[in-house]
């Protein structure tokens, strides 16, 4: 597959998830930026497992989720209920984001339209379809995120904000503005020192690691302009789901008039609003280490809901496809 | 010296700082809680790099600072020229907390009053009943402290908040009063994760430890009833200069209307508010690495102003030895 330059490494779809005959390959991003290895999957329900135990996280797990029915259909032939079932393992790995269940509902029932015994090359060929629509959409949300950077901005991210702001950063270099970026580490699995801050270096822009207490501190220094995240999940009232810290630092803006952006690949238009029930509350024990080493005593509790659920009176906008929401 | 049990391992006088003849070994809290050890010191420079290499930190380096001189003294003699020295390397260490700064420069006319051959034992009994007199100013700032406790609270705090909050909740817990406390782990040296949610544990609290990212979550999710952290420098103003992450919890506290109370020993009563300019920026390779582990690319830049700035509007009251402010 092609290599896109104006992504880094971590993006690329090959690093993300391949086939290699029936094993499905999915980029290790918990040992980015140190190794650069992949996880071999035999089945689905590892692929499932890889995405609970965080190997790959934001975006990937809905090019992971795809390949992994390519994968299926590569293993078990035409057996709709079997791709049904890792369907379902694939949407239930992580509750909060609902970009794969989405995905996977839409498909399936095109899926039950094929047939041997050209059933797995079929589903291949849909695979690369919606690869390349999501494609099209990651464009389609960068050109308005570019146009929302202007010369001079100061950019602070959290967590690993994936193509859309990556491609959003490009175009506004490619048009001739400067800015600075300021990554968030986004403890405890440091997405934000292990992801964004070297894609950031790799691509060559002007990019700073900071620790998420940092945040509201060069918000209030002034050097933070505009706020921008990928979201776990967003509403068309501005509800944004999405990595923790996320509300601390979109607070913060709002005191001081820095307009908060969330990219959407895909909107809620309707349902409810969330609430914490939406949020995924992990194990604990991941808040009481860093990179695999504990930080506290063993006497120590901990407590891990990994997103956060930002009200919409601090969400300036959900950047979409379409537009600005 | 007497062992206090109403306060953790890592607050006891000989933890904090001891005198073994002219070796003055300070307990490194950069090493708790997995090592209770202590680093000698041969001088008071060699105490003063301690300070400024993080061996102690908060409300240590006063304690470390008096036993400086005594040891400074011990070695030196009546030479009140090498006193002095003395006394501005440990002011200087770290320039943010201007408590040591005032300890030293209100004892200093007094030692230089004393004589020969008593010169040391005269600086020890004073050192001794200003460590009595800053105990008599926590057990005032606990009794403040634990009035402002409530059956049933969610208390948040940042950093190590010292003798006056652990002694504000002995005192809330003796009076029958039960409350849950959370503990931000305070990147990037830690010190929520090795000194306060163990040092809670220790007495039997009821605590969690939560990364610095997730302040603003447990706010709004309504567990966090008052927010109380110690304070680097308070004014009578209520501007406060605490550790990262004071900021953007405060701010998420007044959002949701939940009251901020900052300790402080030696408020400034006089004098300019405090700007960022106050703020000590360490080594920006601190924020690039956890317990000594890299967390990210060599590529990558950090950024590291450790305080932060907290304006008047977000703090509810500054709480002093003679009450709240």
């Amino acid at each position: 597959m092609r290599n896109d330059k104006r992504l880094p490494y971590s993006l690329q779809h090959d690093v993300i998830a391949r086939l290699d005959g029936t094993v499905l390959l999915v980029g290790d991003r918990r040992r980015l930026p140190f190794e650069r290895v992949q996880l071999p999957c035999a089945d689905a329900y590892e692929a499932a497992a890889a995405i609970r135990g965080m190997v790959t996280q934001g975006g990937g797990p809905l090019e992971v989720s795809l390949w992994a029915l390519v994968q299926t259909a590569r293993i078990n032939g035409c057996d709709i209920d079997e791709m049904r079932r890792a369907a379902d393992a694939l949407s239930s790995a992580r509750p909060t984001n609902t970009a794969v269940r989405k995905e996977l509902e839409y498909i399936l029932p095109l899926i039950e339209d094929f047939q041997s015994p050209s059933f797995a090359s079929d589903v291949e060929d849909l695979v690369m379809t919606r690869l390349d629509y999501y494609d099209a959409c990651y464009d389609a949300m960068a050109h308005h995120g570019a146009a929302l950077i202007e010369d001079g901005d100061g950019l602070l991210t959290t967590c690993f904000p994936e193509h859309s702001f990556f491609l959003s950063l490009y175009h506004a270099r490619e048009e001739g503005r400067t800015f600075k970026t300021y990554a968030m580490e986004t403890r405890p699995w440091l997405q934000g020192a292990h992801l964004t801050a070297p894609g950031l270096a790799e691509l060559g822009y002007d990019s700073c690691l900071i620790t998420d207490n940092m945040a509201a501190a060069i918000v209030s220094m002034g050097l933070v302009t505009k706020y921008m995240t990928a979201s776990d999940r967003a509403t068309a009232s501005h509800w944004v789901i999405n990595k923790l810290g996320t509300l601390s630092a979109a607070i913060a803006c709002h005191e001081r008039g820095v307009p908060y952006y969330a990219f959407s690949l895909t909107p809620c238009l309707t349902g409810p609003d969330p609430c914490w029930a939406d949020v995924e509350v992990r194990d604990p024990a991941e808040v009481l280490s860093c990179q695999g080493m504990k930080t506290t005593s063993d006497s120590v509790r901990g407590f891990y809901p990994c997103f956060d659920l930002v009200p919409p009176r601090y969400v300036t906008a959900v950047v979409t496809k379409e537009g600005l929401l």
